[in-house]
C-alpha cells in the first residue's frame, strides 16, 4: 500500500488517521485503487471505539427478546452501529464471562441480567464499559440507565382479574425469582390475592424457570392435584407456550376447567381457541429506549444522570378465563 | 502493572503472551492482585484470533433463526468461542456492511445471505473470512461449506398433498424470489403443480417477503379474488403467521373455505384451531452442523474439501387442510 503510493508506512498510517500529510491525493487514489481496509482491531486499538453494541440476553428463543433486539437494532442502525447479541441462557458464570470478555471489544452493552444479586456487571461498569440495564436490574444499579416494565401493575391486574371472575385457588407458574420480574410478578400476584383475603393455602406455587419445558411441567403438576386450581398466571410467554401445551395433552378444558393468564402477549394467542388472557407491554420499544439510553450515556461521555424509564403493561382480556366451574359463594372478607 | 511486579513492560507482555521470563511468579501474583485484563483488542492484534464466530442472519425475529442461533451457540460454547448475532433484514447493502466489518474482528461466520447474487461474501472470503452458508447459498458458492434443507422435497411434498385432496386452484405466497429457499420452494411447487396437468392459469401468486404483514396482505389479495384459491402454500414461518391472521379477520373457515400448508413449523401450530398442516425441517441442528462445519474449518486452516448437508423435511399433515368444498370433478389430464 504505501509502496504503491510511493510515500513511507508512517505517512499513510497518519493518512488513515485523517491527519494532514503530504501527498494525501495519492494516497487516496492507492486507497480507492486497493479497496484497502485497515484492520478493523488496530483502528480500534486506535481511536479507543468500536462502533459496536452488544446486546446480552437471557434467551434468545424467547420472542420478547427478538422483538428487543429489532427494536435496539434500529435505532443503532441510525447512528452507524453495529449490534451484536449474545445469550447467557440464563447462566450467572456465562453471562459474567460474555461480559469480561466485552470489556475494550465493544462501546457499550444493554443488558438483561440473570439475577438480582449479580456482581458482574458492576464490575464490567468498573472497567470501563457502559451499561444499560434492560427489562431486570442488580442490586445497586441506581447508577445505570435502565429501562423496566411494570411488572407489579400487570401482575396485580392479572390477579385482580382472576378475583373478580370468582377464583379463589389459584397457581402461579414462577420463573427464576432471582431476577426482578421474576420477583416483582411473584410477589405482587401472591400480595393482591392475600390482601383480598385468599387463604395462601389456596396459592399454590410452581417454579418453570422461564422455559416452556418448566411451564410444561409445572401445569401437568398443578393439574394432577387432588384439588388442582381453578385458575393459573403464568409469569412469561415461553411457559405459557409449555402450559398450553400440557393442557392439549391431557385434554383440560380452558376456561371451563381451569381459567389461564399469561405475561407477555404470544404471536398467535389472539387466535388461539380459546385466544388467550394476557398481561401485555411494549416490546421494540423497550429495545430502541434502551438503545437511546445507551447512544446519549455515550455521547455524554457518562456525565448525566442516571435515566430510569418503566413502560406500562396492560391486561388484554380474551377467552382463556372466565369464571369457575363451581364458583366458591363464600363471602369475601 | 509492570511497575507492581518491579519488571519491565516488555517482560509483561512476554509473559502474557505466554513465553517464558523471568520473575514469572511475581508478575503472576501481581495479574492476579490487580485482575489486570490485557485488553481484548490488543490480543487480538497480537493472535490474530478472537475466539468469536459471528451468526448474521436476515431477520432475527424469525423463530428459525432464534433456533438456528441456540443449535449453533451450543457448539460454540463446548469449544470456548462466543457468537455474536448480526442482523440484515434482508438487505443486501447492510450485509455488505456487517461483513466488511466483521474481517478481522471475529474467526468465522455463519451467514445465510439476502439473495443468491450476493458478491459481498465472496469479497470477505477473499480477505481471509472464512465463512460456511446457512439455509441459503449464493453463486458459485460450491468452494464453501454449507447447510441447507431439502426445500424441493419439502415444497414437492405439499404440492402433492393439496392435489391428492383435490384441489386444482391452488396459491403460493412467496418470500424473496431472489434467495435460494424463496426461489427453490417457489420453483419446486409449481411445477409439481403444473407437471400433474393443473392449468397454470390456476396457479396463484402472492410475494410476502417473508414477513408476517407480506403474509398477511398476500392472502387478503387472494381471498379478495373473484375466484379465490380453495387451498393456500405459504413458504415460511412469519407470513404462515400473518397468514393465519388475515383469515381469521375476515372470518375465512379453515379448511373448509381454503386450505392452507404452511412451511416450517410454529410453537403453536399442533394447538390452533384447526392444527396447522405444516412442512417442517430440523431447526437447532441446522446451527449445531454449520457450527461444527466452522469449526472444524478453522481447525484445518481452510485446507479441507468443502462439505455441504442436505437437511430432510417432513410434511406433517394436522387439521388445516382438506378436500376443497366444491371439489372439481375434471379428470386430470
Amino acid at each position: 500500500m504505501a509502496r504503491r503510493a510511493g510515500v513511507s508506512v508512517t505517512t499513510v498510517s497518519r493518512f488513515l488517521a485523517g491527519q494532514p500529510v503530504r501527498a494525501a491525493d495519492t494516497i487516496r487514489t492507492a486507497v480507492a485503487d486497493l479497496a484497502y481496509r485497515p484492520s478493523p482491531v488496530a483502528r480500534s486499538l486506535r481511536s479507543g471505539r468500536t462502533r459496536s453494541i452488544a446486546v446480552v440476553v437471557p434467551d434468545v428463543t424467547n420472542p420478547f427478546f427478538a422483538a428487543v433486539v429489532k427494536g435496539a437494532e434500529a435505532v443503532a442502525r441510525q447512528d452507524e452501529y453495529h449490534l451484536f447479541l449474545s445469550n447467557t441462557d440464563e447462566n450467572v458464570d456465562r453471562e459474567a464471562a460474555v461480559l469480561a470478555d466485552l470489556v475494550g471489544r465493544v462501546d457499550g452493552v444493554i443488558l438483561a441480567p440473570t439475577v438480582e444479586s449479580d456482581e458482574a456487571p458492576l464490575r464490567a461498569h468498573r472497567a470501563g464499559l457502559p451499561i444499560v440495564f434492560l427489562d431486570r436490574e442488580i442490586g445497586g444499579s441506581a447508577m445505570f440507565d435502565a429501562v423496566l416494565v411494570d411488572n407489579v401493575g400487570g401482575s396485580r391486574r392479572a390477579a385482580e382479574h382472576l378475583l373478580d371472575l370468582g377464583h379463589r385457588r389459584i397457581a402461579i407458574v414462577n420463573g427464576t425469582m432471582r431476577s426482578t420480574p421474576g420477583r416483582q410478578r411473584r410477589e405482587t400476584f401472591i400480595e393482591t390475592l392475600t390482601s383480598r383475603g385468599v387463604e395462601p393455602a389456596e396459592i399454590l406455587e410452581e417454579v418453570g424457570d422461564f422455559r416452556e419445558q418448566g411451564g410444561y411441567q409445572a401445569v401437568l403438576r398443578l393439574l394432577a392435584l387432588e384439588h388442582p386450581p381453578t385458575a393459573i398466571f403464568v409469569t412469561n410467554n415461553l411457559m405459557t407456550v409449555g402450559a398450553l401445551r400440557a393442557l392439549h395433552d391431557i385434554g383440560a378444558r380452558v376456561p371451563d376447567q381451569v381459567s389461564i393468564v399469561g405475561f407477555d402477549d404470544l404471536d398467535l394467542a389472539a387466535l388461539l381457541m380459546p385466544p388467550l388472557t394476557v398481561v401485555e407491554r411494549p416490546m421494540e420499544e423497550q429495545g430502541s429506549l434502551a438503545m437511546r439510553l445507551l447512544l446519549n450515556r455515550l455521547r455524554d461521555r457518562g456525565d448525566a444522570t442516571p435515566r430510569r424509564i418503566v413502560l406500562e403493561t396492560r391486561l388484554l382480556v380474551r377467552g382463556s378465563t372466565a369464571r369457575p366451574a363451581t364458583a366458591t359463594r363464600k363471602p369475601l372478607s
